[in-house]
């Protein structure tokens, strides 16, 4: 049973465990509609909830969509923004199954919950790592916050936001923003390992993420800047903070760290990285330079608030 | 597994079907916080989606909360919105798992997904209603909508909402407003019963659940309109329009209808009516007066657009 009756009804499979994340997505406050069409907003709608399944390594099943729209809002402008949702619900197998579309003053909103199922012995944790363990990333960070200052840039100087067509790294930047990919499939084979202790995504940071691994776990970790993939043209600070990127930050036994790797690399093509190693608690969190300088990796995650 | 990780975890009940359902509460759409506390606020943002539990005839497990505030808000406002939800949370066995709090321009939005269980065997749905079956309702229907035109009124006239106190009718009233009661208890019973073919709440106002029962069930109504449960003091329209009172609104097999509303109100004091009776499609869906006058019901339920 879908859309249409007080409540959406559907089987859970026999012996798995169920995951529930829910996040939200405001105009002006998380984008701006002089960039992000509908469309865009659809599929980051989902991509966030996604993400938050990838860093259990569970498999996405439903989402109920919550929509709330100024009365100016054309029927093209939801019909575009279920696309959106759609052509990414379709790639990874979830069912929209429930929405509830409300008026709203003069900003979008959208809140999605998505459910998801993991197998009883699959879960990762936040708090699993254990001292010894090293940490690992996919992909490169920092792009979709370089791909966010370019938009920003464009609202604020042109009013509508034209890329310079013949920059394809600019471009790839601004996609990485607004059409992020989320894990699934590298998530689900770092649970499946068994080699992985501890996992989150880096939505607010790798900063942030590793803090909060370590925070969880109790524990400490020395990040090797150096070792920390940067995407192409960016700081150090911005693939630390940026955030957005919604890459796999997790942690593996020692010994099986590069066979991990090897094999996401091989299933998957998305590049995996070790970037640090965890530590006694009482060694705080740190940041460590190839001349073997070390200072503390601050929490200074993407605020929402600012 | 609760609040910390990317998603909530837990566990499904065997040879179970999950419900799922979400709705929100807009600040100045459908609450204004002249009249709406945040303690009621966070009662009645989970007391909508139980209604839509009960309506199945299911049992809610898990409540994830999404809450978008205002810069300028507490954070004993905050707490006042959980301590509302947490205590109609208990009383229902809800385990809130899971909650993503974000700034908001001006307006306190929040947006509940509930997530629930049935027998596999017990889903109401509102498309099951055939032909002879009888219409029942619990409870009384106006309330909810003239305890809101008190406090609209109150607001109105001296800007804070006092009501008198010396008015029990008026008190119930607003209270029926602020903090409605879900029948989850009912729906159970009702679901269970297996004599009940369909079922709906009437959130949207009396009128709006028989149509839309009516319409997934492709059948016609004949409701009588002198057989309609009023809330004291409370016109036959506002009975038929006002809606969010979160009453059931069911169908049942004509010779078990009597027997279900005896077993409603013995093992749960709810008044139960039953109100008109299911006929053909062809001969639409008609209010009957008592000296069988008889126009059409039109929907024109409680408008959150209007």
């Amino acid at each position: 049973m879908g859309i249409g009756d007080d409540c959406a009804v559907f089987k859970a499979s026999n012996n798995k465990l169920l995951l529930a994340t829910v996040d939200t997505l405001i105009e002006g406050v998380h984008f701006l509609r002089d960039y992000c069409s509908f469309f865009d907003l659809g599929w980051k709608a989902l991509a966030v909830n996604l993400s938050d399944i990838a860093s259990m390594g569970g498999s996405p099943t439903v989402a109920l969509v919550s929509l709330g729209l100024p009365k100016k809002t054309q029927i093209e402008d939801v019909e575009d923004f279920y696309d959106g949702m759609k052509s990414l619900a379709k790639k990874y197998g979830v069912n929209i199954v429930g929405g509830d579309t409300v008026s709203s003053h003069s900003k979008i909103y959208t809140s999605v919950s998505l459910l998801g199922e993991v197998n009883k012995r699959n879960p990762i944790y936040r708090k699993g790592a254990r001292i010894g363990d090293l940490i690992m990333a996919t992909g490169k960070c920092g792009a979709s916050n370089a791909g966010l200052k370019i938009l920003k840039k464009c609202v604020k100087h042109i009013s509508t936001c034209e890329l310079k067509q013949n920059d394809p790294l600019q471009e790839e930047m601004v996609q990485k923003h607004l059409k992020p990919e989320p894990r699934i499939r590298e998530g689900q084979i770092i649970a499946a390992s068994g080699f992985a202790s501890a996992m989150i995504d880096d939505s607010d940071g790798l900063a942030f993420s590793i803090n909060e691994i370590c925070r969880m776990s109790r524990v400490g970790a020395r990040v090797y800047s150096y070792l920390i993939p940067k995407a192409e043209g960016v700081s150090l600070n911005a693939a630390l903070y940026g955030g957005e990127d919604f890459e796999l930050i997790f942690t593996c036994k020692r010994k099986y760290a590069d066979m991990l790797a090897y094999i996401i690399k091989k299933k998957t093509k998305t590049l995996v990285s070790i970037i640090g190693e965890i530590v006694g608690k009482n060694e705080g969190v740190k940041l460590v330079s190839k001349n073997k300088e070390s200072r503390i990796l601050k929490v200074k995650g993407f605020d929402h608030f600012l």
